[in-house]
């Protein structure tokens, strides 16, 4: 519920339009309705000139049409995250304009933003990490960042650092994908003095325990700078950079 | 090694000042001087304008003075973190003008930064994470950012969110630090418009698993624009906050 | 053995009508079959006017076909949990009555229950989490208890939680289903004061772990009045939902 | 904000008594007051009759004499749990009318509640659970329940639930308190009709995991009607207990 | 090498028979044919009278077959674990006597033990822990114990226990099988002086972590005379108890 | 309840000497009395002769002496398990017939078994093992059988096991304790033909995990013939063997 | 960068064939071509003399096939580790002279190293570990060792130890790959003076935790002379075997 | 025992000089003696020329001195290793010659090694890893390994690899030492082409968990050419360089 809103309530209890009791009654719903939890939903991606989200992985290609349908007809852009092929397939029968990365698991419905700002770059360790480098990559640039993507920077290839260099230290958020041993972070993140933040993923075998060692390993890094999401969080990562790289001068 | 070195040293074999034998002998040290890694240590505090950085835990005070000592030499200031009081004690004996916050086990040595900008706001969960939370908010202030603290506003006492919201609202980066079930950082997240940095602490018990499940409830976090660093990483959540904090306009 | 069994048992050798060796005999097995452990599966269900229930993973549709048989020729009712379609569908053959819910993956056979009281309110996170919550409900109803579902009110639509707090208000037992950082329980036990029983879901990826996450961080939750079954498990929340809903006044 | 006062507040505005822009100001602060979160804060325990509770570690005995005050103003009675002997002994001085419970680390500050109602049992697996069992024990009438307290009734003495099963026949409550394998909630939930509430403790050594195993048995458990909490809460279990306790008699 | 092997040798180098050269070339390779390690290979079973034990996981049928082919030439009995049904088939075709018992995925090859002795008996908690049950039972028939075997003895069935108590009583070893929480074996533990051989199953889900839960209850249990084997290793289980069941008076 | 209790029961109620109310109130607590479970506490030990055991851990030594003073009473041998040497001191005072071995932290009071018999040999892996071996002995020696202790029969020792061999080789039941990464009991399990009984310990660091490696190691040893109690429990091994060592020639 | 080239860029501005201004744009790449990191993508194989390799895994054969094609252009043998049969039949059509060890799941393209020196020993536990051990001898030959397979040398074949022995003896390098309890690599270290490389596999079940169990005995072990790669991990172990075994005459 | 002392043996029996029953009685314990488990401990490191090891951890000085006579008495060096200061001050009381190093907690009793050849290299992360960096450059050396260490060298410092550079290019084997994340390995084995040993620290907190994030990450690494010890292992990283650092020119 907007202030303005609110106002206007309480000028209808005070000039008589509306019963005091009424006005009781609407605002049994408004605690939740106003507090920001019900805005996260309602209010924060419009707010903030972001699409919408939807987890895809879990619902039926039924039940995302659905949730399609009503945020096309609010005429908001949306992203379904974490959705297979099938489903992507079916979709785009019945949402044309849909497009879909089918790497990145990545749907997009909507007008893509106008145009894009500041700086994002992604790097990531190895090929197999492509997928969640790639969702990283183009969240950030549905939601609006300018965003560059070098893959395969690993141990098995850091010289091409180099080329990513100046893009590096002009980023305003570096989002850095890595498996295996996940150092790949805390090396980038002593390459620049933007904000970095690591994306372990599930690719290796052994110990590497499905991410959870280049999770813990970022985590522990002793190069500060360096934040952290979940394993193959791509989104996540995609979309915190995009938040920090539209932050304007500071007072 | 700057680009102007380099250039110089190029110039003076060409000059013939001197000769290529000596200019491979000089290069032979400087891709590690002049590789991002070493800049870690010898410039990127400097470059940044950030105060250098010691892990006090394991090691002694005679160490950390001996590490002081460079610094001060330089004229570089230095933040200690995870310092505890007795040590703390007899580093206050040789450097008069350290300053010591026990509660947050961070010393602070230098000049403080001339002024504090853009903004900051730490929230904490409980009186227990006071420490933690600490540590963050002094990290940030010591390293340029203008910041708030309101502590113990967890499940017990989220209402004080109410008096942190308009601060919440204006924030560049927000700290949210929480033991127990670590759900703060998703309410707070869901109430800001801004990147959101969770501190796990490790306050609580049986299957808190001294900071793990808060840890893992952030990163599993279905509120985006939630980042995360390790359990009672006070200083690194800091960092990362002064890092986004002083971003200028996008391009 | 019901007290009435055994007292006629008594009065059998009183009166001559039973031998002592002979008693000795029946008895002989009486210690198992009349301690709770025993009644668990003879008498419990029935004592309390509840059906039976049939783990039904990992057993053949066969076995459970001749399970069912004995509670149809007791003329009990029954449960059967973890029933996959497949299985469902071959049982169905044989017994006409048998209703089966897919996605609660539940069957049930016999007559339902005559009346539903007193009041269960079952929320859930999110779309993905709608097997345990439908397992969970339906479970409860099978079980006598009026209850009530309210889907998807997770951190993606908290504001929904307004249309169930009347029936929050007034519930006597809550059970909140969530995977992810398994959030939803710590606030629904803040808005009510009916006991509220968490049911963590394997939903979510990375550290989540299969649903170790939200069941660590309901287990670690500050707020009182919660309690928690084990992940996935939408019966036995029902059930032990059902159970309480069941209190009458007390002395 | 108790709905009364919302209607004071919409009179005032109708009546003239409160200008529009000074109400929304009011109610500026009003949705995390008046939402479920804030109110568990402020109103939560006396809504329910119940007292405060404040958790007593990681706090010094100054905080808390700081929060006591607070309550004794308001005049709520208060339990400050998980708290150590010392700290104990210095709030003692200051709060003459302090109980505390050395071993259960449990303090009471207030009247006594007026009447115990209903029936909680509390039986506990061998000796070295005592602490837990009697917080639960304590908890439960501190708020309330005519509680009842079996102790070292475990696998080496079970048979002394003999002694306790008219008791915990007629419970409206059970609390099953259990270190080593934990199967005495098991064990219990099968010989009575009550929801029984397992609390692991850290009782053991091994594999037994500081209470990790004996909190996933139970979670594991094939009995149904059994809810866990985590490992050595007996604040948490004796807090549920009394919620169950207090219901009527369904509609 | 048989003792008498040795002495043979000796003599024959004693006898001249032997040079004591071509004995040394001999022995060079006894210290490992001759020591415990090299003898579980090819004498232990042989020694006990027990068949060989071949584990058919992650071999091809065509290996099985080349050793058991072996095992025929040697006249030697042999038990094939953990076989699946295809692999079985396949080499049903080649050894036409050889016996596979498919839910206990374990085949025999062999003229069956001539008499059976003493007494072993096997409980299980429930249906779907049948395949651990059964090859455990058939695993100690095999190796020549009278074996009962007793199943969905659990928290759903205990009663039956009391048929299997006057079996229990008498048996030397005891073969508990249980998923979920696993408290069987503690129960049957508590019931018969024999020896309890615990197996924990991987049947349940959740917290039942694949049978961790159940083994690490076992393993904590505070009832003693209770051993435990690795989860589903109804093998093991069965071989340990053959073990015990052929000792003979003490002296 | 002695069957012939239970018969004289019947004979009563027959001879009209008791009337069947009074033997239904009998019998009331008879089936917690009789079944397993409470004769575990009253007889189990008792009937097989074996002394009582008393977990010395987290119990006061006041707590202990009642104990002890009621099987004093009852003229019945007990074992104190964990005892640390200051609560044996105190117990000492009291019971001066208390003997208390300071290394295996175990006490015993009461007159010694009569004869020893059969054969158990228990070998550890280093001097470390020392204190769970001697527990492990101990309690074998003072539950009635013949046994022997090889200590240092680690990696670092294994020529050792020469000694022992002749005794391993007659063995009823061996206990091998090992910490580190647990391969004795696989190597000894491989030299003998009784049951093994192996032991982990934690002693090591690292990835030894407080014992958890060589207790998996042992589970997942492929030398048939092991089977495994709890990390450092010494008493649960030391009771196992004692219970084979007694068996009788079978049937 | 090689430093030969390096001075030829200082000759050519000291000759003014090269301006500063191009030099340092040339050298602008160089910290991170002529850093070790760098080094390791394109020259650290052939520095080595080694060819390069190619992890396998999570890559398509397209893009596997575009590595090969640069190895290939640059004349350079490469290894192609973790690749499965329908990618190395793909493979396979384009470069004919690929050669392909299925059950290793290894390719090599490329001449083979014109003459093998030293000796690399491989020997594994069991049958089913021959896919581990095959790709690390594979790979310690690929590389230029002399290498030797000794398979199925577990608990349950040690004695083929013996024919092992003499090659053990003389052995430079031993690779020890061990599943079920790791216990081999221990009992390896104990016979050879060599280094030994555990490899731990993902063979077994239940607490065996997919290799878990193996790699921690291993690295637990109390031999010295064992170091440790993770499980599964073939090619790194006969990688640096192959190192090992390449040392020349100490200094 | 050795070969010749076989065939001496041989040789007595067949001149008569030995009676065959006699030479068995002496065979019978050869093959423990003689195979490599026994000669690990007597003859093992006397083999190598290396002195022998003694674990000090849970052994009192009394048991080490005895062991310490052992050697002496043979002449033979000794290495005791996590000793702590106050076992090593009354260790000196009695041996005089014995060296201790605090820092390290090693001590060494005897010669020290003629020449050492070779060349090891240790390169630490930072200053808290300087204890286990310590035991293992001193084990190497005591070993006989000409030895460098260069501490401090992490991501706080990697710059100062550069002074290390020379030697690690020439080095014969490396050993690593890292806490945090542990990336230092995977970079040192990137800069050389020698053997890279891993040595995980305890040195962090959080995730860091002890050592198993940063020995995860080591057995994860992208980079061949790396092996590893167990967490703070310096005695068998230290142990395992110098075997390394011995080795001849290969044939």
């Amino acid at each position: 519920m907007h202030p303005d809103h609110l106002k206007k309530l309480m000028e209808d209890v005070a000039a008589g339009r509306l019963k005091p009791d009424d006005a009781v009654a609407q605002l049994a719903t408004l605690p939740f309705e106003d507090l920001g939890f019900a805005r996260i939903d309602h209010h924060r991606f419009v707010r903030r000139g972001f699409p919408e989200a939807v987890y895809g992985e879990g619902k039926t290609s039924a039940e995302i049409a659905r949730i399609l349908d009503t945020f096309q007809d609010r005429n908001v852009p949306a992203l379904v995250t974490r959705l297979d092929a099938p489903k992507a397939g079916s979709l785009k029968k019945r949402f044309k304009a849909l497009v879909y990365h089918r790497r990145a698991r990545l749907a997009y419905l909507g007008d893509p933003p106008d145009d894009l700002i500041g700086s994002v770059v992604v790097v990531s360790g190895g090929t197999s990490d492509a997928p969640v480098a790639e969702e990283a990559f183009l969240t950030a640039r549905y939601l609006g960042a300018s965003a560059e993507l070098f893959q395969d920077v690993g141990v098995a290839g850091l010289h091409r650092v180099a080329a990513a260099l100046p893009s590096l230290r002009k980023a305003r958020a570096v989002i850095a994908v890595a498996g295996m041993e996940g150092a790949l972070p805390s090396v980038v993140a002593g390459l620049t003095g933007a904000m970095v933040i690591g994306v372990p993923t599930s690719v290796g075998f052994g110990v590497q325990d499905r991410g959870k060692t280049p999770l813990f390993a970022m985590l522990s890094s002793c190069v500060p700078g360096l934040v952290v999401v979940n394993v193959d969080a791509g989104f996540s990562a995609g979309y915190a950079a995009a938040v920090i790289n539209r932050l304007k001068e500071p007072a």
